[in-house]
């Protein structure tokens, strides 16, 4: 049967203060070091066992995914971590709390950033600091690919044809495969698995740390989808 | 300037308990984990940065190396594990505690196998439990290249081919690389970098979590090597 888990990260320090993260590379708080562990006792629990692992280039996603991989000893597996995997670029919000933001530009246009499918974020410019570009990580990417600023669809659109491109043609050669990514980046490919409208998935809430499993048919229509508690 | 760094893993739980632990996949120990901490510490008040790293397949090393990128905030760099860096496999002393095995074999017959560069200890059996074949990591590998038990100098005939054929490539890309490995097969390879005779390499001592720099010349002659203290 084929099959992948999915797991968003476990909580991070920024999780916990109620800042707007995005792609600001923060750690995981001790509890978020714990739901990972948990996540991975879970799964040695059920006999889950993998050969192939995807996460992002965030530091609480990939340890995260270490954290799982140690407790299933399988540390010596492949991984994968690609940006196209990253949490929704929050633009201009990062590192902002949550309620500042809402007393700054009115809490209306917060829940619109915060629940539109389509509405971008307040936007950085290349010259902004917090311009990705200017980080080590992001240096071979071209300056055109690098989100100043998503809207939950512009995620959508550059971890959709990640998935059917360099996932799907794995998930065909029968590797057992677990992703460890964020919120939104698995929001828009849940929305895509699911087939859920642009108005249900921005309400989708995803929890940490909790291991999301796919079971699909051959022709990978999803069969089945449960979270292992 | 192109260079490369070597680290011998942390000090693991049967380093400690002076067991032979080859290809026995042992954890560090909390001693091992502080070393590999102290690595990542040092290599970032030097300004070391990397953006490719090589492990073997064994946990003590990936787990090293684990330690070092989150000190140095680079968790996200490829890493490419291999089997090829994996320890001298030490046959059917694996398991054993040094002392014990003297008495079993002789001190003169376990100084022979520890100390001849061409001697191979006694070998497992393709129907041992032992046998790495057995084990899902080394699942994909021919029966005939998994090793029953190695002299250094079969360790030395799986890490140079790998060092030259795939590593090297690399440096002459200008990536910068960091590699974390075992006590033989960073031997191996600095008797060959080092041009050491076979009696002098066996008494080379590397130390658990101290990088060792090499700078190369532009046709990757050593030019310079230290350890970074």
């Amino acid at each position: 049967m084929k099959r992948i888990v999915l797991i968003r990260h476990g909580e991070s320090i920024w999780n916990k203060k109620n800042i707007f993260t995005g792609w600001t590379d923060v750690k995981l708080s001790k509890k978020g070091i714990k739901e990972a562990k948990n996540a991975g006792k879970l799964l040695k629990k059920n006999n889950f066992t993998f050969n192939y692992a995807y996460t992002s280039f965030l530091k609480r996603a990939i340890h995260t995914l270490w954290e799982i991989l140690y407790k299933l000893d399988l540390v010596w597996i492949k991984t994968k971590k690609t940006w196209k995997l990253n949490e929704r670029h929050y633009g201009n919000l990062q590192g902002l709390n949550k309620e500042k933001t809402s007393k700054k530009y009115g809490k209306e246009k917060v829940l619109q950033w915060r629940r539109s499918y389509t509405i971008k974020p307040p936007q950085i410019t290349y010259e902004d600091k917090k311009f990705p570009g200017n980080e080590i990580k992001y240096k071979k990417l071209n300056k055109e690919e690098i989100p100043l600023g998503e809207s939950l669809l512009d995620t959508y659109n550059r971890v959709i044809p990640y998935w059917k491109n360099k996932i799907i043609p794995k998930i065909n050669k029968n590797l057992s495969i677990i992703i460890v990514a964020h919120g939104n980046s698995l929001r828009a490919l849940i929305k895509y698995l699911d087939k859920i409208s642009d108005e249900k998935i921005i309400k989708l809430n995803i929890p940490t740390g909790i291991p999301l499993i796919y079971e699909f048919k051959n022709d990978l229509k999803v069969k089945n989808k449960f979270y292992l508690k």
